[in-house]
């Protein structure tokens, strides 16, 4: 639950790349295993999720067009041996209006990128039993 | 109004617990007087609020159900001698529809809450005649 | 697109400035290159821009009244020589209703911001001549 911190990556998604995969490939190349993730810009038909508590799975939501990327915020940790990120973003419409939840995908038009690397105990998610996969509770 | 870097949490709040509160008792008990804090997430029957100018006073927005804690953004100063967090949520329904404001409170569903603390001359909020205790002004 | 860290900074900005053009200033006053910024506050009659792709620039939508500024995210680096704040913002207005996209600017209520510096080889802004100003980008 406590880190110190590591190395802090600010840079541009190449326009037309897939976000969430492209963080993902992002971290693993870089071997980043925990860390905090925000980024602003823009999208192009972004899937989002929210996840139904009594169905136990996401439920897609997918935007067509252009969207500011509003807020993206998220963290990374290790899932099944591998750098992880978990996302969710907020975007917005021509007309203003904000949609948002958990990112599943998006195509970037603009993407600026803020990774900052945390050291420290492996924190790892593992299968809850409830369709999700989360870190052990820090209880006080 | 400038700081150094102190310790850093990243960590998942028990299900069932209050948001709000949690955050408010682990940056007590870990003695955390100033610092920024970030999450996403996912919470049930969230009341939000928004500050009325003109009254003076928060208006209370209570939600039902789950909604994805889409962003959540504050900082942590010092109010009536105790750290104190100030909180403002994004939440988004089924439909991927956002709602936010000011935190009064929500249950976790789920929480990761990541807490950077800074380190330096106390940062203390004072009550302001307009309903609102806040810092003092900057001046550039 | 790797940085070290350098200075923090977490204050108010006084009851009635332009918040764009007060962290324009407090980063070229305090000489900010590059970093990284946030904030929750509340402000006046915001105006945010809605980037149309096919025209190659900003809609502009104005909102009247007073937003809870539930979201503000966004980084510093340098365009035409000087230190400059690209931000995203998200707005609640009465009813908890989410609004947002690229702050062009708005009047302080409340705003409480975090500023983390980055120090490293200069990131520029450069024309793109699709009407954006952005950084090369990183490929992996």
């Amino acid at each position: 639950m406590r880190f110190s911190r590591g190395r802090n990556f600010l840079f541009r998604v190449p326009e037309g790349e897939e976000l969430l995969s492209f963080i993902n490939r992002f971290v693993k190349e870089n071997n980043v295993l925990i860390g905090t993730v925000s980024a602003i810009g823009s999208l192009r038909n972004p899937k989002i999720g929210y996840f139904d508590e009594k169905a136990g799975k996401y439920r897609v939501i997918s935007l067509s067009g252009t969207y500011e990327l509003v807020s993206l915020s998220g963290n990374i940790s290790v899932k099944d041996g591998e750098p992880f990120a978990h996302i969710h973003v907020a975007l917005g419409d021509s007309s203003g209006k904000l949609h948002g939840g958990h990112l599943i995908e998006g195509e970037v038009f603009v993407a600026e990128v803020f990774i900052g690397e945390l050291l420290g105990e492996p924190l790892e998610r593992k299968p809850q039993g409830n369709g999700l996969t989360l870190w052990d509770e820090t209880r006080i």
